[in-house]
């Protein structure tokens, strides 16, 4: 009558923006899926059933890949559309891009590919002109007006519908993995709003990639996938399993390389990765990058975003020059963290859209920018950049030896450097905006400009002062020894490595994105260099910035914990502070405990077997004690204030005439984590980490003393490093 | 006087075929981190001393990675000469290899290439005839000869040296790395022999591979250099840490995979491996693969083993044959666990020659057998596998349409079903015998026999049936739809996943082995499939089943442990036993501490404040508690039989004429792990894995109860396993 068999509702579930208990979910899972298997053993169907169960997780991950492949085809795809509608339209059907609308025209040879009469600039279709000061100025208005009119549409949806559609995501998707909750922020307005936005946002010319927010995109497909199985939609713990799996989707559609995107997962955002999740992200991370590849947004067949092809290996002096590439981009990562204020997003527009369009080089897309400069100078390749004084090259052969550069090339030089500081300038500015931003694709852009600049700086070097002691016997004429593509290669490794610190997972997407498995060590030597340069200036990435301002309860597991402090300094309550309160297992009624909720705001409770021992038998959380107490006011009969609370096995005869008992040891934790008051700090932290704890308990010589929560360490660990405590805002 | 400052020598050390304490070691080493960062601000000469500290890590892979390469390079180099010198010799020096040999002949063709006249077969060299069947007798004669020599030479040296040298090494690493100590096992003499005798057992001909065993010599490189710095040479988990990179190293230089070797140590070998050790291993085995190619033992400057360039894409349909492959992988991957006993070396190396030499598959070195399977027949090979009808096709074009196979490529099928019969059954009896052997390569060989195989039988049905619905519209004729290569790759990829069960890393490894980026997804359906089945036959890899065998106390980070017992089920003292041993921490003398010692076997004692309260104070560990009594006994005055133990804080005043105290308190463990009685095994196995732990002692209401060991959770486990639970040998 009075012992409730099934649970009551609610108990064990987790508030919004709280921290879970790995442990207690972790041992969730394992007794659903003992029970499965036990059952399995009794009838065909459970048999059945315990397969099916087994297989889910394989069908889930096959899923999110099909369907991030397939959004993030569709992203490509629209963005690609809607940046040329700033510039002109199809006239066989406005939803044609350029390229493709180029592509049915059977008339135009391959130089004049581009200038197909189908597609009219919009100075050809309004006022009938395709050249001319005025067809230019008509041209350039209209840019700017559909450059403002799609980031007036990003940033008014973004703020109508889902706030947390703006930014990269990463940072909170790193924080949600260590086992936040924030209701939402995965949920399917913030991916309808999220993929929207984003087309727009990158259609807008905004110095803004599309890389971070497609693992929002991903993560949000995998969280809302995660709801057909309920294995992973009641388990906090497995859906995290999940969502690690889904952010390596995301970098796999972002970068077309499956396996960088899984060590992305594993090195950068994920905290609990068993070597179970590792195999079914790379299958899932696989499915994308290949539903992707059907799709084709590109038009090229290629799974790698920027193919490159250099024909000459690079020699040991060059790194020198790659780890000058490697500073740079330390010193651009650590540019960020100033963390400028949100400008009115409008007035950030119109100022990229009026720079960006006399420059051609700011003009085109930033992944096409990029493009081109990885690119190695063929004989037949037009662009600008490629402009080189062929004279004494014989057609014949397949190697291309160094060349003076031409005109163009100047030109092109300069264009780059007005084009590198804008992008610097205004980058910083739109980092920080309401809208989906990533920062891969435009640090990237920086990274490869300084890079292919210093390339041709090099390779003229070399052209005309061969006989130079650093050149010798590598570059005499008519010699091919400087790729300016791969200083640009280099270049944009080292700033993205600047601003997220990977190491491992950004030389293997560089790798897997240029195809280049012989210039690991350039790009290692720069991302290394970075990364040093990046920390030895200020210690942060840009994640753990972003997490830090928002005070996120975020244990750091790649920081070691190096002060000497022990439990006892860490531990509530302090000294000068009421003692702690406590549960007695036998002693107190409903209306105690229900006192002691009101009066503290504590989310757990320690019960003990006496205020006089202080013995421990168990932990209780707040939320399940005022759900239990009110379920069993309401549906227990003859529970009053003046009823008995136990958390005991066996419950004393009560005397007659008193109120029956309320048995609650069915919502006590059982087994708490304890530690003495003598262990060291980093010991507790590294316990912390490595089982996602939310408290631990602290005794000395078996007398409960005190507790320490995973908010208690953030605040001793910035009070350590002169921070204020109180930033830490979140259970 | 009593207080003995400076630490007594042997305290804190680890005796031979004993598990470590993680936390201690990592604690241990966090203090002197700490110390030397301290310091750093003092002086300019500890500042440098800190700056060296940080990077003598990377100088360390450095020299792995240096010689690892070196070593791999030279094993390569000596294994290749003496493989062909049971073939013949060469005139111009007998240090020559075969091919090295005709290098340096200008006098012949490509074709001719082979039989330049430097070299000499034996029958040519001692009778003079090339030809006959006496010459080929007198050849078949030489090349058994030298086989048996060289294995009598391995197994010799093996036995006399350096037993721990034979087998490959990997389960003992495995062990090793998580948290075992086996003295000698990493030495300089297992170095020295491994290397040697790897050298004599790969050119014997034996059916075994140098991969494995290149894993454990690259691990005796990383364990000797740790030497070199007192923060590895005296910390058990850094040098472990050292060692999982070792391991990778390995990988990278065995198959050129250094993305694919760290996947390998981070998903097969390694224990603990946090992400510094990530990026360092990676920079390892960079080094150690740039190493290798610089010596350039294939003579073709590639990192890639088998360099295969495919020209058609797989259809979708052929995922069917990838998937038989894959469970013809998982079926031999179980095939292993027999485990037959040890037969004598040189009956074995015998019918290896003897049967290998008749046949040119097996004759040759596996590794060119796995390259010639691999390869796409172009139209200039003059392999026999090559040997198609030509008649149809059209020389310019690049792509080769499909065509009826030649006489030639039935006598290679026959042939080739023969080896695999082989292969086969002499792999088997040649696992687990006493000499360095991989199994590699010679499970990669038996898939890759049986993919080309299968490939070349769908390829003859596709051209002489194209019309069956399955290949419409795909293999229409004079269409190149079906790669035997490919079919060979995927069968390698399939068997080696069924012995060791890797899933990424294999991928990886085949991926970067092969250079073929459009063929992962054949490679994961074959690797996937071939785990399943192998899994679903019989649940262990090669490694787990030889750690089994051995009684390693190796607790499996993979498996999940599903049984739903309590931690008083598991641990000492079990209810009909006699109480736990404690030691009391004021109430007992020097003589019942000793006595307590000899009485019991225990490796370590908790220190309670008094037997009637059983409340925790600490744990002393066993080795500590003998070194510092006979150490205080012979150093101490006044220390005798009857001097009162004390473990607390402070020393109550000794009444007069009573022998001095002896304090222990600094040998004490003050935060022992506890957890509750009633707390899941599945979370205290938890908690042993990502911890650590090798004890952990169990409270209930805040009194001392009893102790779990590492032993105690393997002995359950296998206990539940129905196996025997004396078979973990070790604590």
């Amino acid at each position: 009558m009075d012992l409730l068999d099934e649970p009551v509702p609610g108990v064990g579930t987790y508030e919004d923006f709280n921290t879970i208990d790995w442990v207690r979910e972790k041992s969730k899972d394992r007794d659903r899926h003992r029970e499965i298997t036990s059952k399995s053993k009794e009838s065909t169907w459970a048999l059945v059933n315990s397969v099916c169960d087994a297989f889910s997780g394989w069908l889930l991950m096959l899923l999110i890949g099909l369907m991030s492949g397939a959004l993030a085809g569709g992203i490509d795809i629209s963005a690609h559309w809607m940046t040329d509608l700033k510039e002109g339209v199809c006239l066989n059907g406005f939803w044609f891009n350029h390229e493709h609308c180029c592509w049915t025209s059977n008339e135009t040879t391959f130089q004049e590919r581009d200038k197909c009469p189908q597609w009219k600039s919009w100075a050809e279709l309004i006022i009938g002109a395709t050249e001319g000061p005025f067809a230019y100025i008509m041209n350039y208005l209209m840019y700017v007006c559909w450059a403002l009119l799609f980031s007036f549409l990003a940033v008014t949806l973004v703020r109508a519908f889902a706030p947390y559609a703006c930014g990269s995501g990463i940072p909170e998707i790193k924080t949600i993995l260590s086992g936040f909750i924030i209701r939402g922020y995965l949920g399917k307005w913030t991916l309808v709003i999220k993929t929207i936005t984003l087309v727009l946002a990158v259609s807008s010319g905004l110095s803004l990639g599309k890389e971070g927010p497609l693992v929002h995109v991903a993560c949000c497909c995998g969280n809302i996938l995660c709801h057909l199985f309920t294995k992973y939609r009641k388990n906090e713990a497995k859906r995290r399993e999940v969502l690690s799996a889904a952010a390596a989707v995301g970098v796999s559609v972002a970068f077309g390389a499956p396996i960088g995107g899984v060590l992305f997962s594993l090195e950068e955002v994920s905290y609990y990765f068993p070597l179970k999740t590792l195999w079914r992200s790379f299958f899932a991370a696989l499915v994308a990058a290949f539903t992707l590849r059907s799709i084709n947004p590109f038009g090229n067949s290629r799974l790698v975003l920027f193919y490159v092809e250099f024909h000459t290996p690079w020699h040991l002096l060059e790194l020198i020059p790659f780890i000058l590439l490697g500073i740079f981009g330390g010193i651009w990562g650590t540019t960020w963290l100033g963390h400028y204020p949100v400008l009115e997003v409008l007035v950030v527009t119109a100022v990229t859209a009026v720079v960006a369009f006399p420059n051609s080089y700011t003009r085109t897309s930033t992944s096409e920018l990029i493009s081109e400069l990885f690119n190695d100078c063929g004989l037949l390749d037009s662009s600008k950049l490629c402009n080189y004084d062929n004279a004494n090259v014989t057609k014949s052969s397949n190697e291309l030896p160094d060349r003076p550069a031409g005109n163009d090339v100047y030109t092109a030089m300069w264009q780059l450097s007005l084009a590198l500081v804008f992008k610097m300038l205004i980058t910083v500015v739109t980092f920080g905006m309401k809208v989906p931003s990533g920062l891969f694709i435009p640090s990237m852009a920086v990274g490869a400009i300084a890079g292919r600049l210093l390339g041709i700086g090099m390779e003229q070097l070399a052209y005309y002062h061969h006989d130079w002691a650093i050149f010798r016997g590598w570059c005499s004429p008519g010699a091919d020894c400087i790729t300016p593509g791969l200083y640009a290669m280099v270049g944009a490794a080292a700033c993205l490595g600047g601003v997220t610190r990977m190491t491992v997972s950004l030389v293997v997407i560089m790798f897997e994105l240029t195809g280049g498995l012989e210039y690991i060590v350039p790009l290692m030597a720069a991302a290394m260099t970075s990364k040093w340069v990046a920390d030895a200036i200020g210690r942060e990435g840009i994640y753990e910035a972003h997490i830090r301002l928002n005070g996120y309860p975020f244990l750091e597991a790649k920081e070691e914990f190096s002060h000497k402090t022990l439990a006892m300094d860490v531990m509530r309550p302090r000294r000068s502070d009421l003692p702690l309160s406590v549960v007695t297992q036998d002693g107190m009624t409903v209306e105690d405990v229900e006192t002691m909720i009101t009066d503290t705001t504590y989310s757990g409770f320690p019960v003990v077997v006496s205020h006089e021992s202080q013995r421990l038998v168990g932990f209780v959380l707040r939320r399940d004690l005022t759900i239990s107490i009110d379920n069993a006011r309401q549906r227990q009969d003859g529970i009053v204030s003046t009823s008995r609370v136990f958390f005991t096995e066996y419950t004393p005869p009560q005397p007659p005439n008193s109120p029956p008992p309320l048995k609650l040891r069915g919502i006590m934790d059982l087994s708490p984590f304890t530690v003495t008051d003598h262990t060291a700090m980093d010991i507790v932290v590294d316990i912390f980490r490595k089982l996602g704890l939310r408290q631990c308990l602290i005794t000395h010589n078996g007398r409960l003393l005190g507790i320490i929560t995973k908010k208690d360490i953030l605040k001793h660990v910035a009070q350590i490093a002169n921070r204020d405590p109180d930033s830490i805002l979140f259970n």
